[in-house]
């Protein structure tokens, strides 16, 4: 077996395959390519996970580029019927399928299919570990707006310790030597997250007029309501971005989120009309990012004919 | 934010525009376009309700014009994490979706969608309200058999009360000025019904030799078994198109029905081999509406090049 | 109603169908076809029960012979509201629906099907009865293998009596000539199999160093509990191939399982990297045997262009 390029997390690429993939983006957004960069490629989408934003930015990455798309719903596979993820795996490969795009709930899943499927596995979400495409776009984002991230100091704020998109966005804007300050109460961010290029918070008001970006992340309803976790109330008076902060914040600083975003627990409405509101732009690099991706594992790197 | 055409009643076209949907759909009917009229664009067909025809009408008109299909099950969304539908709508805009089919319980979903959503928005039954796309492809049906609608005599008949189609039906055909018989009891047919141009009466038997078409509709059998309902057998014997009843009509008098229909409730194995039975015609038609309206509504009025 | 082609069971193909089948699965499979051979045809594939391969391999199939593709899961469908699968087959084919691919927990429901859908239906499937397009990619990998199968020792091992796979098998290698054996304890395969050109044995290690080609069968683990049957672990005993039985095999005998297999029920994990065993080519066969099939039935015997 032939092992091939996938994307389980982000240090499965390097830095300069992450710029070229960045600039293969940006051209794609540019002008749409042929679709000819993924015909007769079989793409194929098993989302275990609910989803909308993702599995539709995927399919339609997919289409743009002229693959072949199927799209797999959980409960109408036979994956249960006793065979394992590998052996499944080496069955779709036999049959022709090229590319596969997974989310599951236990992290690691989508190494294990990579390990025994003979063609390209690209990490969708799994569980509490990683989701390096959306780490991917929002990096895009950053560096659309800013060009090169040194010394800029990025705010990641809430429940990092459950999120695979803080998890893998610390990852990726440390190695482009960024300084990253995660924000949130100890049950969602304990002290071992400090690190080099890494620091702790617990003010959310302190670290507002310093950084160039803020990017809240979703809050699980059922996550605040753990024992030992702030309440609603408390939540929401330390950690929701609303006009008051906002009005703190230096006059470029721009706010991301991965989305779906709760109104009123996170962020408060004020911020869907901030003017430096980017989760429109993140949702739209989101498609161009993912082509990209996808071209780069298929036919690795090379010019538009 | 533009304002972009969609469809969620019959209201939303002008008369003129009904015209210019029929002359197309019957181009598209006399030789199948190029697949290029959609290139491109990105149709998102979200069913909150089970469906088999409409999903699958809407996905061939979609293919034929050379679309990108997506077809999210609901039940696979993310839909319900908290997030509302108008942020769902934006988010998927901004991905790069033109064009959204939704079917939904709820009367006015629909509606709300297209408020936010930068695209174009198809109402494919929303509740009780309305289903135009079913109606316009009636109206089409009883164009082709009858040219001009003015001063012909359709009847409606069953529980038009909890009928979208009846309602979209009622709307149109008033507006291209045919007579609209509503039939059934009171339970399915309140006397609030009567209006310009809209009778309401009890006896099918008298209205059978008056009329141009009758139009059945699906009787929900859950509905039979309401209080103050008529029983099965009450219903069966006042309102069911039999042979009896056939031979009452006029020989040039076509029958039609939404589908999918009961037999032996609302019509007799007698209707499916009556020289008039239009069944088979509206649903082929359907798909060249179809196809009609999505190019109307994303390309407007022009000429195949 | 015109009568169109289907492939329900294997008698559906005369011999002469058969090889021109086979010629073109061997041309797709050397050559990819233009993409044009089952252009603007519609094929709706209906999986009723659970599957990820064989609505996998049908969807690439359809693809790359360019057929619009669309694939509802019946929990989505209206399928149960009242209307008759008779009635619902009238309404796909009136829609424009060519191609209706089924896979049915019931025997005979795509014969129902195929007898009112004015198109072309393959059974992918229907509960105990038979499965054809398995039962051909079987036949296709053993003729790869070893040519004319006239003479030729199948030993078909398992639970004959509950698999439409071996049901199918057994008539089509019979047809070619094949003496098949079929292997197993008698709750699984009742004497009443024994016919001409089929034996019956009961004693797995004595057939092993005679055949040409095992054949082994999903064992469903809730079959192995049943009142009369034998316990798991006598089950293993006597008709696991594991590397003691695989060494009494002749050098050039093949090892094939229609998928998805047990591992440590019907097979050890040796066979897995036995020299003959074929389990991934029948796999990348079935595409190449579904693309033959879907175009002998729509376009008849032709070269390709």
């Amino acid at each position: 077996m032939r092992a091939r390029r996938s994307l389980i997390d982000l240090d499965d690429l390097h830095s300069s395959e992450i710029e070229y993939v960045f600039t293969r983006a940006l051209e794609f957004e540019e002008e749409l390519p042929p679709r000819t960069l993924l015909q007769g490629v079989a793409c194929l989408n098993m989302f275990f996970e609910p989803s909308t934003r993702t599995v539709t930015s995927f399919t339609l990455a997919q289409q743009r580029l002229g693959a072949d798309v199927t799209t797999l719903s959980p409960r109408d596979t036979s994956l249960g019927k006793g065979e394992s993820i590998e052996d499944s795996a080496i069955t779709l490969a036999a049959m022709g399928v090229n590319v596969m795009v997974i989310r599951h709930p236990e992290a690691g899943f989508p190494r294990r299919v990579a390990m025994a499927f003979d063609g390209h596995v690209v990490n969708a979400g799994d569980g509490a570990h990683a989701h390096p495409t959306q780490a991917l776009l929002d990096i895009y984002t950053l560096r659309k707006e800013f060009g090169d991230l040194a010394g800029r100091k990025i705010a990641i704020v809430g429940d990092i310790v459950h999120s695979r998109v803080a998890h893998s966005n610390i990852r990726g804007l440390c190695g482009l030597g960024a300084h990253v300050v995660l924000v949130g109460p100890e049950n969602f961010l304990p002290e071992s997250f400090r690190a080099n290029g890494v620091s702790v918070e617990r003010d959310f008001d302190a670290v507002l007029p310093e950084v160039d970006a803020v990017v809240l992340l979703r809050i699980q309803r059922e996550r605040i309501s753990e024992p030992g976790a702030l309440s609603d109330e408390a939540y929401i008076r330390a950690y929701r971005l609303d006009a008051k902060r906002l009005a703190r914040l230096k006059d470029e600083t721009i706010v991301m989120h991965p989305g779906p975003y709760n109104r009123g627990i996170e962020l408060a409405d004020d911020v869907l009309t901030y003017a430096g509101w980017r989760y429109a732009n993140q949702v739209r690099n989101g498609v161009f990012v993912r082509m990209a991706i996808l071209d780069f594992l298929v036919n690795g790197e090379r010019r538009i004919a």
